[in-house]
């Protein structure tokens, strides 16, 4: 089964990268743009056929390899 | 308004991140990972408030500096 996994710098993280998207898409004359905040998205395939099973693998690979939970947020969805 | 863009590479397009990722997780001794790939997501806080224009806006932002449509596939949910 298939598994998604969005990584997200945590809000009180500082978020240069989204910094950097913002003044780009300012420079580009993109107006209104408030706040960006960039992360990563991993889609994974899973042999495991059982939702929970996967999902409680997945949130372990999160905790030890994905994400750094000290500055980052990690949210798993299984489908 | 929100907007939530994913940019992942195109499925044909190789993907060494996610190899890698999928390597570093078999050597942590999770099994049955058969595949992996690794992409962005990229949240904007918005000014404008109608949400068919947010799209709109949002989709040129992807096509001139969001993603490189080349080799990537990009996706804007807004909410």
């Amino acid at each position: 089964m298939k598994a998604t996994v969005h990584v997200m710098l945590k809000q009180a993280v500082l978020d240069p990268q989204g910094e950097a998207v913002k003044t780009a898409l300012g420079a580009l004359g993109f107006e209104g743009v408030e706040a960006v905040r960039q992360g990563k998205v991993i889609e994974l395939d899973l042999a495991e056929t059982d939702a929970e099973a996967a999902r409680a693998a997945v949130t372990a690979m999160c905790e030890k390899l994905l994400a750094n939970t000290v500055i980052e947020s990690f949210r798993v969805e299984v489908a």
